[in-house]
C-alpha cells in the first residue's frame, strides 16, 4: 500500500479506463464513467490520450435511449504487440501476439542439440528477428521456459535439458531490447494463457492446467493469480510419485507421474507394443520403434488397439492420482489437460476422473471439472505473452 | 481497483499509520512519515485520532540524534479485543484475544452430544458470555469450524459431526452481536494463526500447517494469503488416498490419510497393541482399551515401545506422502505440523521428511522445512481471531 500521488493517480486512471474499454467495449464514455466512478471530464481526457496513442478507437453509435446517441469506444487489438517465447525441448518458438491473443507472426528455430551459451544465442536470434519484423509498438517480452524459473527475480534457476543454471534471462533480455521482460515456467504460463485468452474467464479464475508434453507440469491459477512457488516449483507434479516401486525417473526418484503419463512414457510403451504385439497397428514400426510419434499412437488408439488403450487408461489413472492431490490441496477446481494427449479424448478424461473420484473428498471431486484446454499447441506461446499484459496494463486480473 | 475518494483516503491513511505503528513500533512520528510517505502534518493528525481512541500510546523518547529527542509511539495491545471461536469436535471453545494474540479470557463449553440447532444455541451461549465479560471494544468475531466452510459468503456448508448443512453463521452472528464476523475452516485458520502470531512472519509467508487432530486437514498460506478453495475445500488432504486398498474411511473412500495418521487412527492402533501385545506399556489398558488417550500413547512411545514407534513411523510416512504432494503443487514451502502428535518429536518429523524426499522433486523437497508449529493447542482459537485483524485493519498482510 503506497501513498497516492497525482502522477500515480493519472497512470492509475489511464490503466483503469483502458482496462474497462478492453474488457467491456464497445462502451460509451458515460458508461466508462459509471463503471469506474471517475468524472466525465476525467474520462474524456483519458480517452483522448488513448485515442491519440492509437490504443482506443471510436466504432459507431450506441442505440438511442431517448437523447443524443453516445459514441462507442473499443480497444484496438493490433495497437500493441506482445512478444511470446516458448523455450520448448527441441525447438524455440516465438511469436508476435496482439492484445487479444491473436498470433500475428510466428517463428520457430530448431535447437539442434544446442545448449548453454549457444542455446542462449538462439533465444536472442529468435527475438531479434521478431522485433525487427514489425513497426507496431511492443508492450514487452514474455518467456515460458522449462524447469525451475524464478519469476520474481527473472532467473532461470535450472533447465536440465538446456544445461542452464542461474541464467538471469530477464536482465539479459531487458538490456538487449529495452523492453519489459517477464518469465515463468512453461506449464505455469499455459494456465495463464487459458485464464487470459481461454473460453471462460470467470470459471478459469481457479484453474489447473496439466500440461502433458515430454514432461508433465501443472499451472495453477488461484483467484486470477498464477501460483509460482516460493520462489519456484509450483505445479511440479510430474515428479511426485504415483507408483510405489515404479520406474526410475531422470530426477532420481522412482515412479514419478512423468514415468507413466508423459508423451515420452506413452511413446516408450508404444515402442514395446510395436516390438511385442504383432496384432497391433504399431507393429509396422517393429523394425524402427524409435520412429513412433504421438500421431502414430493416436492412430492405433483410434483403431481400437487394446494394448494402446490400456496404456492410455493407465496414463489417465495416474493423472487421476495427481488430480486427487490437486483437489486435496486446492479444493474444488477446474482441471484442464493440455498437450497432444487430447487426441485420446473422453476416454482419457474418464480415466482421470474415475480415479480422482476414488481418491479425494467426493463432494469436492464431484464438482471438479476435468476437461481439455480450449487453446491448442500455442498455449505456452500465448501464456508467455500473457505474462506481459497484466503488468503493463496495471492489473493482475486484466 | 476503485476510485480514490477523500473519505477512502482518510480511512486508508489511518489504517496505514496504525499498521506501521503496530508492526514497527516503538516508532516516532517522523519515522512513520518516512515509512508511509505521508506528510508530517497528516501523520500527526492521524496519530492524534488514534491516541484519542486509545489504540496508540506515547512510550518515551528516542535516543538523541543531535536535535530534539522524538516521542515514540506504540500500539496498545489491549485497546481492542478479538473474539476467537474454535468449534472443535467435542467442545466449543472461545476466547477474548488482544491485538498481539494474547488470550485474555477463555471459555470452553462441552458439546455433550448436541448437534443441529442445539449446537448452534451453544455457539450463541459461548459468545454471549464472552462478549458480556468485557468492556474493551471488540474488533470482531472470528470462527474456525470443521468441515467445508464458505468463508466468502460466511456459510458452514457441511459439518458432518454437528449435522450442520448450509448454516449462514456469519449473518446469524452479525445480527446477534452487531460486529464484523469472519469464518473459515479450522485447519485453514491454524495456518493463519501461525502466520499472524507465530515465530517467523517472513518465513511463514508461504506456509502449510498440517493440523493433525481427530481428523487431518491443512491450512495453506500463499504469499501471506490464506487459501480457501473455490469457494471451499483447500487443504482437505485428510481425505486423499495414501494407501491403495487401505481401510474404509468415513468419507466413503479407502486408505485416506486420516485412516492412518490422525489421532483417531493412532489411538485405534494403540488399542490393538493394548489387546495383543503383553510386553507393551499399553497392555495395562487391555481390559479397557477405549480409555487410551494420546497421552498414554506418547508415554508408551517415550518408553521405547517398538510397536507404538512403528505406528508413529507409519503415520509419519503417510504424512510424508501428503507432504510430497503439497510440495508438488505449491513448490518449496514451510511445512509445520500442529496437534498433540508433536509429542512424537523429531522421530515423527524424520519419518515425514524421509518419505517426502523420495516422492517429490529433490531440489524442492530438500529446501522444504518440516517442523512443528510454534503455537500450541490454542492455534485454532488464535487463528479464528486472526481472521478479523487484516480485514478490520485494512491490510490482508498485516
Amino acid at each position: 500500500m503506497q501513498k497516492v500521488t497525482p502522477e500515480r493517480a493519472r497512470v492509475h486512471n489511464t490503466q483503469l479506463v483502458f482496462r474497462t474499454i478492453y474488457r467491456e467495449g464497445p462502451i460509451s464514455r458515460a458508461a466508462i464513467a459509471r463503471a469506474t466512478l471517475l468524472t466525465r471530464p476525467t474520462v474524456s481526457d483519458v480517452v483522448a490520450g488513448l485515442i491519440e496513442q492509437g490504443m482506443v478507437e471510436e466504432v459507431g453509435l450506441a442505440p438511442s435511449s431517448g437523447g443524443r446517441r453516445a459514441i462507442l469506444l473499443r480497444a484496438v487489438a493490433d495497437s500493441r504487440y506482445l512478444v511470446g517465447v516458448d523455450l520448448a525441448r527441441e525447438e524455440f518458438c516465438g511469436a508476435l501476439i496482439n492484445l487479444r491473443g491473436e498470433i500475428k507472426e510466428r517463428l520457430t528455430l530448431p535447437l539442434d542439440g544446442r545448449d548453454g551459451d549457444a542455446a542462449l544465442a538462439l533465444v536472442f536470434d529468435l527475438i531479434d528477428r521478431l522485433v525487427d519484423s514489425t513497426h507496431v509498438p511492443l508492450l514487452g517480452i514474455g518467456v515460458g521456459a522449462p524447469g525451475l524459473v524464478d519469476a520474481e527475480n527473472g532467473i532461470l534457476q535450472q533447465s536440465v535439458n538446456l544445461s542452464w543454471r542461474h541464467i538471469p534471462l530477464r536482465s539479459l533480455l531487458q538490456k538487449r531490447y529495452d523492453l519489459p521482460v517477464y518469465l515463468a515456467n512453461d506449464c505455469q504460463v499455459a494456465a495463464l494463457a487459458e485464464y487470459t485468452f481461454g473460453d471462460d474467464r470467470e470459471r478459469n479464475k481457479n484453474l489447473v492446467v496439466i500440461n502433458v508434453r515430454w514432461g508433465i507440469g501443472a499451472g495453477i491459477v488461484v483467484d486470477g493469480q498464477l501460483l509460482h512457488g516460493n520462489p519456484v516449483g509450483a505445479g511440479e507434479i510430474g515428479h511426485v510419485t504415483v507408483v510405489d516401486g515404479g520406474e526410475r525417473c531422470a530426477c532420481g526418484n522412482y515412479g514419478c507421474l512423468e514415468t507413466i503419463a508423459s508423451t515420452r512414457a506413452i511413446i516408450r510403451r508404444a515402442q514395446e507394443i510395436a516390438r511385442s504385439d504383432p496384432s497391433s497397428p504399431l507393429h509396422q514400426f517393429a523394425a524402427d520403434p524409435e520412429s513412433i510419434t504421438m500421431e502414430a499412437v493416436c492412430q492405433a488408439f483410434n483403431a481400437g488397439n487394446e494394448a494402446v488403450r490400456q496404456v492410455v487408461n493407465e496414463a489417465g489413472r495416474m493423472l487421476g492420482i495427481s488430480a486427487a492431490s490437486l483437489v486435496g490441496v486446492l479444493g474444488r477446481c477446474r482441471l484442464l489437460i493440455a498437450g497432444n494427449v487430447r487426441c485420446f479424448g473422453q476416454f482419457l478424461l474418464d480415466a482421470v476422473r474415475d480415479e480422482m473420484l476414488q481418491r479425494t473428498l467426493l463432494s469436492l471431486a464431484r464438482d471438479t471439472e476435468v476437461g481439455f484446454t480450449s487453446l491448442g499447441s500455442d498455449i505456452v506461446l500465448l501464456g508467455a505473452s500473457a505474462l506481459v499484459l497484466p503488468h503493463e496494463l496495471g492489473d493482475s486480473q486484466l
